[in-house]
């Protein structure tokens, strides 16, 4: 039998799972990424979860299986070098190379990429993109990440980092974002933009006791400023998806992530929307649909997923 | 010998080529494209002048040539259908069939694009842009137009409309564009765009008599209302390049069109204001250039760099 590893290495944790050919999680081991500070440990851990995993499915099977590879989505992880480039938010510093420090314990082809371009992936490979040759993926959580699928290839871009229009300016001047510029699609339609939203609306002080979560429960229950502030997120992020339309023409657009879990008082504002801004030749061409991966599956499917791409290739 | 055949139709006029295998134009004809109102007779007349050509050109060769094929660039014109579909500024109306009408005449293949989108694949097959995986053009004029290329492909998108980043919306509820929209990067960036802003800067009423050409010979001798034209015009254009690097991370930006043909009032506060918005894991990997083909011959060129595209598939 033939089985993938998918890595989901986030800041806190990661997530490992041994996926089948068809896209199942059959088994998942975690470790805590915050617990460490240097590359070697943290591998020699990890191989050892993946090993374990490995060993057991042989168990299952009654069969040797054979490891197609292990795909890693990470934070600033650049396929082209293999690497993590100096990931702000990992405790592990610098440029990691996972394929030298997991070439020691398994010769198995390793592919890595980042975490919004590892979901667009296996949104392709198992999921809702199944088939589709042009389509985009925005994932909303404490960023926004995308990842962008150009006739049927991740578009990496020259230097491996293409892909991140949660950076594209989408209001001049606009609100300071952590990258160090002004107006970032991120600062307006990230979990932390969201709360920062319904706070002016509500004429409060921004506070970390509020969550977009609980702005999703309240516009559930009808609470006004609730409600405004989806419509204010869904105006931003569906002129932003539109000018991205502007670029590939894609398909679909795909949507993922926390607060894209509210459901209607997001999507029903952010479809019209989105046709609103849409330039007249797109109109009616291309939709916007969630994910069709569960939310604790699709970071490792994703990264599974990023094996077939280079054994494509 | 090998040759080409490159059509520029214009709304005005419509310039054909003769080009050979490295991209030099060695005949030239042109008809009228406004005289027509009818697909037939233009097609008819647009064959007879590259009928014309063929023969001369065997006649001067002592042998006859092999057509590798007909490149059409046109407004509104798409890859896929091999059809214009419905463009505004053309006297002949509705969805134009070119290569039933063509295959009339000639047994030979017809490759149509958008006239942008020919000119970027122009500046990839004989331009500045050879060799490169990853670019994307941008052409000022009467219009701001836009062409990509993504790993060696010209990126045509689900309805083969892609590329439009005229139409990104830059500036939300901005200017009125003629797209029916509010804010658009042609608004801002084509020729009339830059008059209106300097009608504006000036304090003037927006008036046919002040072209963008004006403008740039106004900067070059000092003038300071036109120099801050220029510099406004660079941060809107900057900032809109930046955004498109987010998309598909090029190696260079090109720039094309009359209003870029200016020079440093424009290209100095542009690579200035490109690097300021860009994000900082882009700083320094992509270049600003201008197009490496005659403003006369990139139109022509483009169109038949099409055919390229066509037998590479």
């Amino acid at each position: 039998m033939k089985y993938s590893i998918g890595v989901d290495m986030g800041g806190t944790n990661t997530d490992m799972g041994l996926v089948s050919e068809n896209g199942n999680i059959i088994q998942r081991r975690n470790i805590p990424t915050n617990a460490y500070t240097e590359l070697e440990p943290y591998v020699r851990d990890m191989m050892h979860e993946i090993e374990a995993m490995v060993a057991e499915q042989q168990a299952l099977d009654g069969q040797p299986l054979t490891l197609e590879g292990i795909g890693i989505g990470a934070p600033n992880g650049n396929y082209y070098t293999g690497c993590v480039d100096n990931a702000p938010n990992l405790t592990i510093k610098g440029v990691l190379d996972f394929g030298k420090e997991i070439h020691k314990y398994r010769d198995v082809p390793v592919v890595l990429s980042n975490d919004a371009n590892a979901a667009a992936y296996g949104e392709y490979v198992y999921g809702g993109a199944k088939g589709m040759k042009h389509f985009i993926m925005f994932t909303l959580g404490t960023g926004v990440g995308s990842g962008i699928v150009v006739d049927g290839k991740l578009v990496h871009g020259s230097t491996g980092g293409a892909g991140e229009l949660g950076h594209n300016i989408l209001i001049p001047h606009g609100r300071k974002c952590s990258c160090g510029r002004e107006g970032c699609l991120e600062t307006y339609t990230s979990a932390r933009g969201i709360v920062q939203t319904y706070c002016e609306l509500k004429g409060i002080p921004v506070s970390s006791d509020v969550t977009s979560k609980m702005i999703g429960e309240l516009a559930h229950q009808g609470d006004l400023v609730a409600l405004k502030t989806w419509e204010t997120v869904a105006d931003q992020l569906g002129l932003a998806m539109a000018n991205s339309v502007t670029f590939s023409a894609p398909e679909a657009i795909f949507l993922m992530g926390g607060p894209a879990q509210v459901g209607e008082p997001l999507l029903k504002p952010l479809r019209a929307a989105f046709e609103k801004y849409l330039l007249n030749i797109y109109q009616g061409s291309c939709q916007i649909c969630m994910s069709e991966l569960k939310a604790n599956e699709v970071a490792i499917l994703g990264a599974a997923a990023l094996i077939k791409m280079k054994s494509e290739k």
